[in-house]
C-alpha cells in the first residue's frame, strides 16, 4: 500500500444517528430526523470537513414491532431521500448526495431519471445505493400479499441496474447542441433507444434526459451476503460494509475486491467504506463516558425493535429480556447480519436484554471510541492493512457527535496527510477517484 | 362577485416557457429549462413577485416524433419535477412547490411518501398535480405493449387518490410526542394502518411518515375532458384550465364550480386558474412586436410536434405544411385539446403551418400581450366577471418575461388591490386561502 492513499469519507447521516439512544442526548435534537433546518447545518458541517458524501438509507414501510419498542423508535419518521438530498444540493457545492432506493419496489424509469437529475441538479453529486428490500413489511405496501423471495429480488436487481444504467446511456454527452441560429437543440442520431426487453422488465426508452454530468450517478451497494457481494463485485462502485473487527475487515476486503477480476475490473474502481460509529473526546475516558451516557437512553423495548430487524425482522414479542436468545427462524430477509448476531450473543452468553442494548447502541458496527488520535490511529491502521478505502462514518448523536468528529478528527487525519484539505473535484466521482463511465451506445467524438 | 377578490396566481414554468421560440429568443436562456442557476433565480424572482406557486409539468418518456421536429424540441430534456421543487425548496421561503405525479404509472405509497416529504421540506409548500398519462409513448417505459384506456386511466387515478389522502392521514397530527424524559417519540394509538384493497391498489400502510405540515399537499388537476372535471370537481383544490376566451372562461367556471355541490363542497375551495400566456411591453405596440420576433423563432418542423402532441399524439410525418389540417383519428390520449384544434382550423381555414405556428407559439392559451395596464384590465375583468379565481402565468421566454411580469404587472395589480403585497401566511393553503383537510381517521385533541 502506498503511504499517499487517503481515505474516503461517508457520513451515515438517517435517521441522523443510527444510536437509538441519539435523541435524547443532552444538547441533542429531539426532532434531529425530521427537520429540515437540522439537515442544513448536518450537511453543511460535512461540507466543511470535506466530506466525501452524506449517504441516506431508506425504508418503505413502519416496522411491525411491539407497541412498546414501535412508541420509542425515533426513526418512525423521516424524509424521503431523494427529495432531501435534492433539498441539499441546493445548499451546498461539494457535498456527494447517496441515496438509497429499493431495486425490488421502484420501477427502472423513475430510478434513472430522479437520480439522473439529482445529478444535473447538483453538479454531478449524485449516488444510487442499489439494494434489494430487505424488510418484508414493505411487500404490502406495494401490492404485494409475500415478501419477494431473496433469489429472486437480487436476480431483479441486476437486471434493473442493466436498465437504469443503460437508460443513464440513451444520451450521448454530446447529444445537445442548442443552436440558436438554426433552431437545432440537439443531435437524434446521437440518443438511443433501449428496448430492454427481460425477466422482470421491459422498458422502451430512451431517458428524457440528458445524460448525467457524472455519466452515471455512483453506483452504491451495502449486500454482504453472498449475492450481494457477487451483484457488488460486477457493478458497485462503492461499498458500505459492516466488519466489525480489522481482521473481518481485510477479509471481507480481500474477498470482494478480488472478486472483482472475475468482471475485468481494475479493484481501485470499487470503494469499500466500512461504518464506523465515532465517539470523539478530549481523553480515552470522556468519551468512553460519552458512550455510556449514549447506551443508557437505549430502552429496552426500543432495543428489542432494533434487534427484531437485525434478525430478520422476527418477531420478539413475548420474548424474556433477561433470558438467552431463542431460536430464531430463517427469513426471507437479508441475511447477513443475522448469522452474526446470533454467533455473537452464543459465544459472549448475552441475554436478549444485553443483545438489545448492543443493536440498539452501535448496531455491533466497527466501535471507534476515544482521542482524535487514536482514532485516527485506528483509521489509519484499516487503510494501511488493506482493511478499506475509507469509512461511512456514524455519528453518535447530533450536532455534538459531527462537530467533533469535522474539528477534532478531520484536523488530525489532515495533519497525517490521510485526508484531503480541499475538494480534488467537482463531482463525486472525482473526489471517489472513480473513473467516469464510458457510454456503451456512443463513442465519444 | 366582492371587489375585495382577489387573484392568485402560479407560474407555469416547464419548460421555461411553452412557446418553442423562447430558447431563441434574444437575451434568452437556450440552455433555460436545463440549469438550475437558472431556476434558482426565476424561484427568487417569482417570490419576489409573491406569486403563490411555481408550477411544473412532467412526461414520462420522449415523444415519438418526425427527426426534423424532434430535434428542434427544446423540451426534450428537462428536469424530474420532484427532484427539481426540492431543491427550490431550500432556497425559498413562501414559493409554493406543484409537481405534476401520474396516477397512471406511480405507486401510490410513493406519491404519498415524496410529496409528503416535500411538504415537510418546504415546511407546508407542496402541491400535487394529479394526472392521468396522456402520452401514449409512456406505456413501453413502464412495461405495458398498450396505453391504459382514457376510462381506465380516470378509474385507477380516483382510486389513486384515495390511497394517496388516505395515507396522508396516516398519522394523527398529534401523534409525534418526542419525550425525552421517557424515550416515548410518538403514540401508536395515533397512528393508522390503511389496509386498502380495490381494483386497482392493495395498500396497506401506514405511510412511514409524519402526517404533512398542510395535512395533504394542495391537490391540483388540469383534465378538461367530462371525466376531468368529474374528479375535478370532486377531489381537486386548484384547476390548471385552458380556456382561452372570457365567455369560455366563465362557462367552464361555472360549470365545474356548480358540479362541487354534488360533492358536498363550497365553490370556494377549488381555485380555477385559467392558464395565461403574457407578453408584456412598454406599450401595445412594444408587446406585439416581441411577440411577433418570438413567434417568427417557431420552427415549422418544430411546431409540427407541438400540433402533433396537441391532437392527441398523432402521427403527422408526410403532412403538406401548405395544406388544409387532414382528417385526424381519435385517439386514446387527452382528448380535451384535440377538438378544439380542428374546430378552429376548420373555422379559420387555416394551413398545417399556421397551425403550427399558433399551437409551437402560444398554444392556443389564452393570450394577454400589452402593457402592464391593459394585462391588469384583463385579468380585473376575468375576476370580476366570474371567469377565474386567478391566472396560471406563462411566460413567453426568460429570464426576460418573468421580469417584465413581476417588475410591471404585479405592481399594477398591486395598485389595483388585486394581489397581495404580501404572502398571507406561512403554507401554500395559507396564501391560496383554502382550509386545512380534516383527518379522516383522527379527531383533532
Amino acid at each position: 500500500m502506498s503511504g499517499s492513499r487517503q481515505l474516503k469519507l461517508g457520513a451515515f447521516m438517517r435517521p441522523v444517528s443510527i444510536h437509538t439512544g441519539a435523541w435524547r442526548y443532552p444538547g441533542g435534537l429531539p426532532d434531529g430526523n425530521f427537520n429540515f433546518a437540522h439537515y442544513r447545518r448536518f450537511a453543511q458541517t460535512l461540507e466543511r470537513g470535506k466530506f466525501d458524501a452524506i449517504f441516506l438509507a431508506d425504508s418503505l414501510a413502519l416496522l411491525k414491532m411491539p407497541e412498546g419498542a414501535l412508541k420509542r423508535s425515533a426513526t418512525v419518521t423521516s424524509f424521503e431521500p431523494i427529495t432531501l438530498l435534492s433539498a441539499l444540493a441546493a445548499i451546498t457545492e461539494h457535498l456527494g448526495l447517496i441515496a438509497t432506493a429499493s431495486t425490488t419496489y421502484n420501477e427502472p424509469y423513475h430510478i434513472a431519471r430522479k437520480f439522473a437529475s439529482l445529478d444535473h441538479i447538483s453538479g454531478g453529486r449524485a449516488g444510487w445505493n442499489l439494494v434489494t428490500s430487505g424488510n418484508p413489511n414493505e411487500a404490502p405496501n406495494f401490492g404485494l400479499t409475500e415478501h419477494v423471495e431473496h433469489a429472486e429480488r437480487y436476480e431483479r436487481a441486476r437486471e434493473l441496474y442493466d436498465v437504469v444504467t443503460g437508460l443513464w446511456d440513451s444520451w450521448a454527452d454530446d447529444a445537445i447542441l442548442r443552436d440558436v441560429a438554426t433552431g437545432v437543440y440537439f443531435d437524434p442520431q446521437r440518443v438511443h433507444t433501449l428496448a430492454h426487453v427481460g425477466p422482470h422488465f421491459s422498458v422502451s426508452g430512451p431517458l428524457n434526459m440528458a445524460r448525467p454530468v457524472q455519466g452515471w450517478p455512483v453506483v452504491v451497494q451495502a449486500g454482504s451476503s453472498e449475492a450481494g457481494r457477487n451483484i457488488a463485485a460486477e457493478t458497485a462502485e462503492v461499498v458500505f460494509s459492516a466488519q466489525s473487527t480489522l481482521e473481518d475487515g481485510k477479509r471481507f476486503y480481500a474477498d470482494v475486491k478480488g472478486r472483482l477480476k472475475r468482471f475485468g475490473r481494475d479493484p481501485d474502481t470499487l470503494k469499500i467504506l466500512p461504518a464506523a460509529f465515532v465517539v470523539v473526546g478530549t481523553s480515552e475516558a470522556e468519551a468512553r463516558a460519552k458512550m455510556a451516557r449514549l447506551d443508557s437512553l437505549v430502552h429496552p423495548e426500543s432495543g428489542l425493535a432494533s434487534l427484531s430487524v437485525a434478525l430478520g425482522h422476527v418477531d420478539l414479542s413475548g420474548v424474556d429480556l433477561d433470558g438467552p436468545l431463542p431460536e430464531i427462524p430463517e427469513t426471507n430477509a437479508s441475511k447477513g447480519s443475522r448469522q452474526k448476531l446470533i454467533d455473537l450473543a452464543r459465544e459472549r452468553q448475552m441475554t436478549v436484554r444485553q443483545l438489545c442494548q448492543y443493536v440498539g447502541g452501535s448496531y455491533g458496527s466497527l466501535e471507534m471510541i476515544g482521542t482524535a488520535a487514536s482514532i485516527a490511529d485506528q483509521m489509519e491502521r484499516w487503510l494501511h492493512e488493506a482493511g478499506c478505502d475509507g469509512f461511512n462514518i456514524m455519528f453518535p448523536y447530533l450536532p455534538g457527535g459531527l462537530d467533533d468528529f469535522v474539528d477534532q478528527v478531520i484536523p488530525e487525519l489532515q495533519r497525517r496527510g490521510l485526508f484531503r484539505r480541499e475538494y480534488e473535484g467537482r463531482t463525486l466521482r472525482e473526489n471517489l477517484g472513480l473513473p467516469r463511465p464510458k457510454n456503451r451506445f456512443f463513442d465519444a467524438r
